[in-house]
Formats: structure tokens, sequence, C-alpha cells
């Protein structure tokens, strides 16, 4: 990218604004964003397994701590991770973000509090245990990721 | 090692109870887990940073959700990820963990619910803003951390 993009200036300056975070370094930010979204991806799994592929192995308790898991990612501040530099593979670290994550700062945000808005949604439906109800709004919040993996994520 | 541990006999046997994660591949069990511990390390880091190596910096709501993000992660059944064969390196997944955690069952029992009940304890304390209340329980929460690590995991 040629231009340091509007997105970065803004993460940034989030970053220096909360006093945190400024420092993490690109590699970092990578390894702890994949992660963060591979531990959300293992919970969605289970969720999925236990509402949609095997229902009758449904077990509250089970759910609602890997709703919980994903709602408490979703709320924990990600964009901190989108720091200068992470726009591409750094240290070692891959990255399949696509350069128009760094671009379309509004489109970005619609998705992430979208996706924010559902993953909540997911975690209080979780606590009332009604299998189809959550299997529901288990779909609105894998929409969400889809729609963000379609246009910022690259294919491998 | 020479014999399945009783510990991958145990783990293995609760998710089939359980009617999930039975299918995790070791590799994937693997990666999962990584992920869980390395998202909670940036949250502890974050922790730290605003209530000891930089206060001035403290922001409630941000020590809140990192402080939920880890007792989540806590509560979500990372047992279910040490299964059968992720004992060591599997499909191109790395790990460090000594073959002695699928030996000692009972103590990684004992410090698992000590971390989270450690965990839990701070998200509780980081909602009522006590910033050295919060450093307090922050340090109880580490040790747990650190205990497994000088015990179970390789130091490379």
């Amino acid at each position: 990218m040629k231009k340091l993009p509007k997105l970065l200036l803004a993460l940034s300056a989030l970053a220096v604004a909360a006093g945190a975070s400024a420092q993490v370094k690109p590699e970092d930010a990578i390894k702890y964003r994949k992660a963060g979204y591979s531990y959300m991806s293992w919970n969605m799994g289970k969720i999925k397994e236990q509402t949609i592929d095997n229902p009758a192995a449904y077990n509250k308790d089970q759910v609602l701590a890997a709703a919980r898991t994903i709602a408490a990612i979703a709320n924990s501040g990600m964009g901190a991770l989108y720091v200068p530099g992470s726009d591409k593979d750094a240290g070692g670290q891959k990255t399949r973000v696509k350069p128009e994550f760094f671009q379309q700062q509004e489109e970005v945000g619609k998705i992430a509090r979208a996706f924010n808005a559902e993953a909540n949604k997911l975690a209080e439906v979780a606590a009332g245990g009604d299998v189809n109800a959550i299997k529901a709004q288990f779909g609105k919040t894998g929409e969400t990721c889809k729609s963000c993996h379609d246009k910022f994520r690259m294919k491998d």
C-alpha cells in the first residue's frame, strides 16, 4: 500500500488515546488477532455441533460457556490489533487480511458492530436455553462472520 | 510415552460424554488451545499495562473487557482440547506441553480449578473498578498461570 490508510491512523490514534496497545508489534498483533478468531471458531463449532449437527447432545452449560467466550472476545477490542504494519505478513506471522480492510473504515466498522451485537445476543439467547432460538441466533452471528470473511479475507 | 496416560482417557471420556469435541483432531486441539492461551496472554498484558506499568492510563471498560475475556476462556472447557495424540507435535502444530501434564491428572485439575477461580474473581474485581484490588487479583491470577507453566510447559 502506498499511503498510510485512514483506518490505520484511526486505530493507531485510538490505541494511543487508550494508553494501551500502542506498543503491540505488527507480528504480535497478527498473532493475537488470529488467536482470537481461531478460539471463537472452536467455540462456534461447539455451538453448531450441539444445536444443528447433533442437538441430542445439547448441553446448556457448554453452549452458554461457548457463547459467552465468543461474546467476550468480540467485546475485547480487537480493533487495537490492526496496527500499522499488520496489513501484511510480519515477523513470520502470516495474515490473510485484504488491503481493502484498511481502506474501507466505514464498512469495517459497520460489520464489526453487527458482529458484536449478534454475538452479545447469542450469549443472551444461550442463557435462555431454547435450542431453536440458539440455532437461529447462531445463524445470524455466523452471517456477520461470513460477511467480513467474504469482503476482507483472502481465500488462502 | 509408552502407555496411554490416565488423563487422556479421562479427558476423552469427558469429551464423549459431552457429545462434543470427540472429533477434534490432535493438530486442531493444539491450535485451538494455543489460541486460547495466546488470546488470554494479550488480555493479561492489557490489564498489567493499565494497572501496574502505567496506571494513569487505566480505563475501566477496557480492563473489565479484558478480564471478562480471560474468565470466559478459562470457563470454556479447554480440557476438551487435550485429546489423545495432542501430547506431542501433530500435523505441523507444535506443542510445548510436557508429558507430565498427561500423567499428573490430580495436580493438573488442582491448578486448573485454581486458575478458573482466580480468573473469575479477576472479572468480578475488575467490575468494581478499584485499581489496587485489580492489581492484587491480577497477581494472584498470574501466579496460577505461572504454576502451570513452571510444571507443565517446556522452556522452548
